[in-house]
């Protein structure tokens, strides 16, 4: 007997045949690299997620979601924190799951509104780190100007969570005059970024159990939704926004790469990197285009809109070091291409897991 | 020299001379009940979240926020999941994930519009079992009508975590007709519950590992919204609706009558409780007034609506077991108080911590 179409689209989720896809099959558990941002991440969403969820799930499940209500366009977007120490140079767990998601919103041009916070807390946490963890969210909520409007918290037994999960879900209305999206990166395009990279990640490490250091570097945990704001007031057309986290700046822009179809070409010779973070990676032998950034973005324009951006980012508290570091090229396209110092090229692939777990 | 106005108040969140609340000092550190949705919930949200978060927090910091857009009223909840074991009979963590959000939009009288997912997975979770819940969160938001529209996902080091935690945030539109609010609550109101009361929680503990013991009961967890909008549909002016989940019947009505500043008469002899939940709460030694729920309402109306709401109830297939079970009263404003099927009365306190943990 022929099935229906119902009972087609149901066996294609039927979890009781599922069988791991190729690229997950390497390992059949959960790895550390699952949730670093990169490839491995990538993999988990479109192998995984995607085809569990079935037709429920939105196709895009970006970072962030546009949704129309009335004649309003809102920014939803949420993001779990887990970074390990819960306090490091420059900020702690409470500024990060507030940041954190007042950036995704803000990289789909919008202001935010409303936060929610939920607490995993783990039993025996001392309640004066909790209250210090709190008042880091309620003291970022405030200067990014962002309500904390409701929450949840739960508690798990004694060796189990690490003191403090936080999640922050956020609601934000998008400027009117914005259509952001990976999407509309083109050829042309200059691709510009808003200061130093590197510099989350080097800040988190330095003072990471067993593996402390010596720095002077801080971390950059931001609200940049002020600063897209003053590159909108410009006038020109943003055509894609987003804040280098996870995975870092080759991260991030190998995902745009391929999503708008272009090649980009990086110039090594300009990226903003601070000397202490060079050292500080040299001495972990990473690579600062994979370190992560939590008060950065990198924005997508025309050519001719470059400068007056550039004017504008360089204008506000956050953009004051903003390099225009490459642009987009119709030669390989999904591809991100360095040009090197020395005058050579490199290609700065996607990373499969994450050279640093943990980190926010 | 005085201090400002500006001084002051952050000398009032001060972390540094933070000192725990009495109510919180006879232990320094997060015990479970500080997540069981008792008194101790309570307090940990008065005197610790509140007081760090300082003024970004909204006072009220509820269940859900209702948040005005353009002439859109929008309901926004969040929740965290962390409920062991993670399959159970009648449901999983999955199902849990995406009915409570919902249930927290519909008790403002909302129809859910979107859902983000948030996973923190443990390292060496199995792939095929993490499958399993994104496939329940699937079936669950396709059954619900809800878009899953974006998400994340954050690994911690085998050993933390417990396999899977899930949080979810939800949007929904409030229903032009609904002003349902806790403090609407008022004397001569019939307070009716959806249906058999205490199943969610017996499901739960009669598989969790030490404690399995022979039951039929499967948990009640289901999308409420629908049954909302029928009893919107009578024309009643519903005055308050909450799901008891954490802490059950017992907590959330103490809240109602706390918010609304009256006094809450429960008929004991026409509680719907099934045998096998009377039962096994007898095993366990618990209260079933107590014990969570994840498919069920109380609806707070005027007596004279109580019949039409009683009859769109029974005709919805979530509310088929609908009783009313009390009513609001002038006297102990604030108190809950149960006539017995002895004919005596008793105070159904607000509990303390949490008689299961993690059961949701």
């Amino acid at each position: 007997m022929p099935e229906t179409n119902a009972e087609t689209a149901r066996a294609a989720v039927d979890m009781e045949s599922w069988v791991c896809p190729a690229p997950l099959r390497d390992s059949p558990n959960v790895l550390m690299g699952h949730g670093g941002g990169g490839a491995m991440s990538a993999e988990l969403i479109e192998h995984l997620f995607l085809p569990a969820f079935g037709p429920a799930a939105d196709a895009a499940m970006g970072d962030s979601a546009v949704l129309r209500v009335g004649a309003e366009r809102l920014a939803f977007s949420t993001d779990s924190y887990v970074v390990k120490p819960l306090f490091f140079p420059g900020g702690s767990i409470g500024d990060l799951a507030v940041n954190g998601t007042v950036n995704d919103l803000a990289m789909a041009g919008a202001q935010p509104v409303a936060l929610s916070t939920a607490f995993i807390l783990e039993e025996g946490t001392a309640l004066s780190e909790l209250a210090r963890v709190a008042h880091a969210v309620g003291t970022a909520a405030l200067a990014a100007g962002v309500k904390l409007v409701t929450g949840d918290t739960k508690v798990v037994d004694s060796g189990h969570g690490d003191g403090v999960y936080i999640n922050t879900a956020g609601i934000g209305l998008v400027d009117k005059r914005a259509d952001i999206r990976p999407q509309r990166a083109r050829p042309g395009d200059a691709v510009i970024v808003s200061g130093d990279i590197g510099v989350h990640g080097v800040a988190v490490m330095s003072c990471r159990e067993g593996l402390e250091f010596a720095t002077t570097v801080a971390s950059d945990t931001a609200p940049l939704h002020g600063l897209v704001a003053a590159m909108l007031d410009t006038g020109a057309d943003i055509h894609t926004l987003r804040d280098p986290t996870r995975g870092g700046l080759g991260a991030t822009l190998n995902e745009i790469a391929k999503a708008a179809g272009v090649g980009i070409s990086l110039d090594e010779k300009v990226l903003p990197i601070p000397g202490d973070v060079r050292d500080a990676c040299g001495l972990l032998g990473l690579d600062p285009l994979y370190v992560a950034n939590e008060g950065k973005l990198i924005v997508f324009v025309a050519l001719e809109d470059a400068d007056r951006v550039l004017a504008a980012m360089h204008a506000h508290p956050y953009g004051g070091r903003a390099a225009m570091i490459g642009h987009c090229v119709t030669e390989h396209p999904g591809m991100v291409v360095a040009r090197t110092a020395l005058g050579g090229t490199r290609v700065v692939d996607l990373p499969i897991g994450e050279q640093l777990p943990r980190i926010c």
